[in-house]
């Protein structure tokens, strides 16, 4: 496709897979990306093994990062607007310097991704204030590090691991679930227990959400090869127990609603995902629209999910609301095909009206 | 594309996706379907309104069935076999008279999609022997008809829906989660308050996984607004009671392990999804691989999820696993993606082997 070319901004499993799947069609590829690396969260973050295979996270991120070579990348730099022209776009890109280039381009996928939400958000659970109260986020590095030890340099023998933190809890704005947590905190008891055999692993949980083909590989496998104990309960606060001890206060919600403390030498958040400053910034200087929940909105959810409300720009991964990765890939190839249809034919659909039925 | 041809089999949300993308790139498409009518599943059970939405699902599968307008159907027909001649294959397919008819094309997509699961294989809760105990797959009907019903000829005043039928359950073979039962049992229990507002609607509950952003449209929305009771609980059969109604009786594990004895109108069965005989059929025509649910085995799950084993075959819906009608619609567009990038480049991209990480 001499002269189509397509910005991809972020570089995420979902940046990435558009950007491979245009490029083996022949389209040129700009990248925008805000960090200094390719992969995203990913990346950023470290993660270890990827559920539900418990596979290594580099096995899925690295060929896509080195199937971008093709592209020209803009590092550390953001779009600052975007401008029809013709049937495309005129690009501002800014760098870290300050410094502005213009591209044109024929379409736009936008695939600027999520973020962690941040712990210390919910300050009862004493995060950034008490030792030994980590995020999953924080614990995917440690892993991948080889470095899970508590305060005293010891690994943990006593774990406890809360999900739902920033998710499904209208007291921080997030009515939402983040479709991810439930997997990556069993998956990270898992590796736990791999590494310390004898270490206590308690996942505190409302609903067990590994839905689909990861409920054995995960939920059952846990318990049969792991003996993670699973304790459906509402914890209320954590505070500091004696020799960096956290000490959990809640309540079982399935055995007699007995009530519940309990000290771990470590703690777990199973912090949720948002839409970042990042991707609300590539919204605002593309001019999208945000769902309820503060994501970013599809022209249609069910019917155009990578098509975005405004003509030639697409969307893909977790800018429109939380994603797994292998999900992000898909989304990926989804937006790259209505791209390419839409700067080789000109193809761009309009949502429907059909009359509801009441009855 | 003049001479380049793509198979799909399956008309359901997937294929229809997958062949409205291809048809818009100027590609040929030759669908085979094995019904007599066009729009797989929802089409077949008729189809209700959609979650999260509640918006009716004609809205979303009727278009996707305009846009097949162009594409070769051979309807009531199966795909014998698919033998390699040159870059593609040569397909057998035979009609319901056992007529065969041969195509040459470049490419297949298989989108044959999933069947219900029979809840008679599960005898204890009575499908087939107790009266008014159904499956949600025959209430979609009910509801879309508008003849929701008791034997009686009267509206249901108390309804349980019960979940995970046929999923979650060793006893049956199937250890996943089927995960759409929950939201559309939550979106049915809506749709009944909607019709009956005086009803009583219990749904009985291991995890309720509206996971992403369907949690506050239906989790939240089907108890605030409608008064839709939740129940963690363990039943253990279903007996025929006096007047035609069914007794429950289980365990409430939340509210100290009470023993459950109650009678209801009407029980719906949240029965799941397996690989129906059609796609099994589809998978030996093709020679392509099963994975360990029993669902047709992706090259890669994580990194090439719409690539079969069989170079030259593409894989989109719940051929793979349980997926939601959206999801189905994005796999299509990528299947549409991997395709198109096969017959046009050549492209076929082969799992990657990494070495795992020991710690």
């Amino acid at each position: 496709m001499a002269g189509e070319k397509v910005l991809v901004i972020g570089s995420g499993p979902a940046g990435l897979s558009a950007t491979k799947e245009l490029l083996n069609m022949g389209v040129d590829v700009v990248i925008v990306e805000k960090e200094s690396y390719l992969g995203g969260t990913p990346k950023k973050l470290k993660y270890s093994l990827l559920f539900p295979e418990l596979r290594p996270a580099s096995e899925v991120i690295d060929p896509l990062i080195k199937s971008a070579d093709g592209a020209k990348k803009y590092m550390e730099s953001i779009v600052e607007s975007a401008k029809p022209e013709g049937k495309g776009f005129v690009v501002t890109i800014k760098d870290k310097t300050g410094k502005t280039t213009t591209e044109k381009v024929s379409a736009i996928i936008a695939a600027s991704g999520f973020e962690h939400f941040d712990s210390r958000r919910k300050y009862e659970y004493g995060y950034g204030i008490i030792p030994n109260i980590y995020q999953i986020s924080d614990i995917e590095r440690m892993l991948s590090e080889n470095k899970l030890v508590t305060t005293k340099g010891t690994p943990p023998k006593r774990v406890a691991i809360l999900l739902c933190v920033g998710s499904r809890d209208a007291t921080v704005g997030n009515t939402y679930c983040s479709r991810v947590c439930c997997a990556v905190s069993i998956k990270q008891a898992m590796e736990i227990k791999q590494r310390i055999p004898d270490a206590v692993v308690h996942i505190y949980y409302m609903d067990i959400r590994t839905y689909g083909l990861m409920e054995d590989k995960l939920y059952w496998r846990s318990q049969l090869e792991y003996r993670v104990g699973f304790i459906r309960g509402r914890i209320s606060e954590f505070m500091r127990g004696p020799n960096d001890t956290v000490i959990i206060k809640g309540e079982d919600t399935m055995n007699l609603n007995r009530a519940l403390v309990v000290p771990y030498d470590m703690v777990i958040l199973a912090n949720g995902m948002e839409l970042g400053l990042g991707s609300k910034q590539v919204a605002k200087a593309l001019g999208l629209e945000f769902e309820e929940h503060g994501f970013v909105k599809p022209l249609d959810p069910d019917r155009l999910p990578v098509q975005s409300t405004r003509k030639g720009i697409f969307l893909a991964g977790a800018i429109t609301g939380p994603k797994t990765i292998a999900d992000s890939i898909t989304e990926g190839q989804a937006a790259a095909m209505k791209a390419y249809e839409y700067i080789t034919k000109g193809v761009w659909e309009e949502p429907v009206k059909v009359e509801v039925v009441e009855h």
